[in-house]
């Protein structure tokens, strides 16, 4: 029932153009989206003037667009649809089972074509003058059993100390700062890493005028990338937060949880880190 | 309260980030956007895939836009966004008065440099060869009074039989099928022009997967754009239909109103013309 002074057949007349060669998912979305995005604009009195302009700010962000920079990903982030997602997707993989690590969401910078590096290896190949290294280390295991995993994938990528990932700073080699790390027999995977430091996402797109519209920061806490992967089990995408961080309460995409909070300890005798980090990585198994 | 089984507080987060500086216009628009785009999401348990898909399309609309198409507009048009946001702005200003004319979209075809032609032309430079002419005449008035508006700009804009506008058709010179008259010292313009015919939005972008998704044809019943302009009174957008049109119920970026149809009726004696059609513009003086 229409409690609006519009046009009351105007949604179910939109709705009702889909065809009956539609898929029951996409009529599902399709339904849900022209409902919230109608019912925005009747409650808000949206003007022709207010929607152009953000009409405007969306192809804007296609424009910046391209093989390295997703802005249109960064303009969901900066409202937490990505985080939510993120969120619902893993809630729905995970019902029938406990909660193993939790998830955050990709983020813009991710790279498919990241090499494998051998463990021990410095992933800080451009060294910056003020970065804190780190050893990072841990064991990637089945979250039920616990058993280690041989062979599992460890991905990390993470922004150098002037906030910038390698693609997005001329000044860095390619694929300084991350790599693919294979576990070994006892299933451990470790290399070096730079203690990560917090940064602001790029804001000189239509995200950035958003932040600023909204009178937002656009830090977010230092944190390290990880993507996790063994046959037989369920990819892991998450990211690891240093609890000394300033904006852990306040992310600019909202993708700190609790349990990715991180220490960094003191590590003695290594000439390479003063720094240490052990974060274990619990896959859960596929669906038999 | 939350009724799903997602955090309880996101929401809120996101919502409570808007620092004090923001307006309280923005403030409401982005606090109703966040809201319906989460609700969404949970509603429909929005998973990262089917989000990803929606920023691809969104990039790619972005970067299929110039200055000569506008993707993401056309996007908007095809779930209903810009007639609703134009019923919403046009009810708003209407409020205190009886309905002038009735107002349409834009639409994506407009341009802002088309120049002024002398009445009587013939805005046909392009002849097609499947072409109906028309000769179209009216008078521009005060919405209440009925006086005639002496130097009153009508623009008008229309495709062509193949489905083009001219800046989609290299076959047309430029301003084919568009011009900007001034009604004379009885308030009339009169110029002759193509009886339109019904055409597809572009379907080579996202706009056109999304209605292939949902099972939709692409047409616009046949149809000439109006702008309608005088000092002292607000501007008028509009579009008019021609009521033989067998795509009037079900325009695919839902534009159609019943007071918008016009009658194209045989025209005699005019070696330029077979049809004619007389329409008049009814514009509202500005608040005093």
């Amino acid at each position: 029932m229409a409690t609006h002074r519009f046009d009351p057949n105007f949604t179910d007349n939109v709705i009702n153009s889909m065809g009956p060669k539609t898929s029951p998912r996409l009529r599902q979305l399709m339904t849900g989206l022209i409902k919230h995005v109608h019912d925005f604009a009747r409650e808000n009195e949206l003007t022709v003037d207010e929607w152009m302009a953000g009409v405007k700010l969306l192809n804007w962000a296609g424009q910046m667009s391209d093989d390295k920079r997703n802005e249109g990903q960064l303009v969901c982030d900066v409202i937490g649809l990505e985080s939510l997602v993120d969120e619902i997707t893993f809630t729905l993989a995970d019902e029938a089972k406990d909660a193993p690590t939790a998830t955050a969401i990709l983020g813009p910078f991710f790279r498919a074509d990241t090499p494998y590096r051998e463990n021990g290896a410095d992933i800080v190949v451009t060294k910056p003058k003020d970065g804190e290294m780190a050893f990072m280390h841990g064991r990637v295991m089945d979250f039920e059993t616990k058993t280690p995993l041989v062979g599992a994938t460890v991905e990390v990528w993470q922004a150098s100390t002037n906030g910038l990932y390698e693609q997005q700073d001329e000044n860095q080699v390619e694929f300084n700062l991350r790599g693919k790390f294979k576990t070994d027999a006892d299933g451990r995977y470790y290399f070096y890493c730079l203690r990560p430091t917090p940064y602001p996402v790029p804001d000189d797109g239509p995200a950035g005028r958003m932040l600023q519209l909204m009178d937002r920061h656009p830090f977010r806490p230092a944190h390290i990338h990880i993507i996790a992967t063994h046959d037989g089990y369920r990819p892991l995408t998450t990211q690891i937060f240093d609890r000394k961080d300033k904006y852990l309460d306040n992310d600019s995409v909202f993708a700190v949880k609790d349990s990715l909070v991180v220490d960094f300890v003191e590590r003695k005798d290594d000439p390479q880190a003063g720094l240490e980090l052990n974060y274990d990585v619990k896959l859960v198994a596929d669906a038999k």
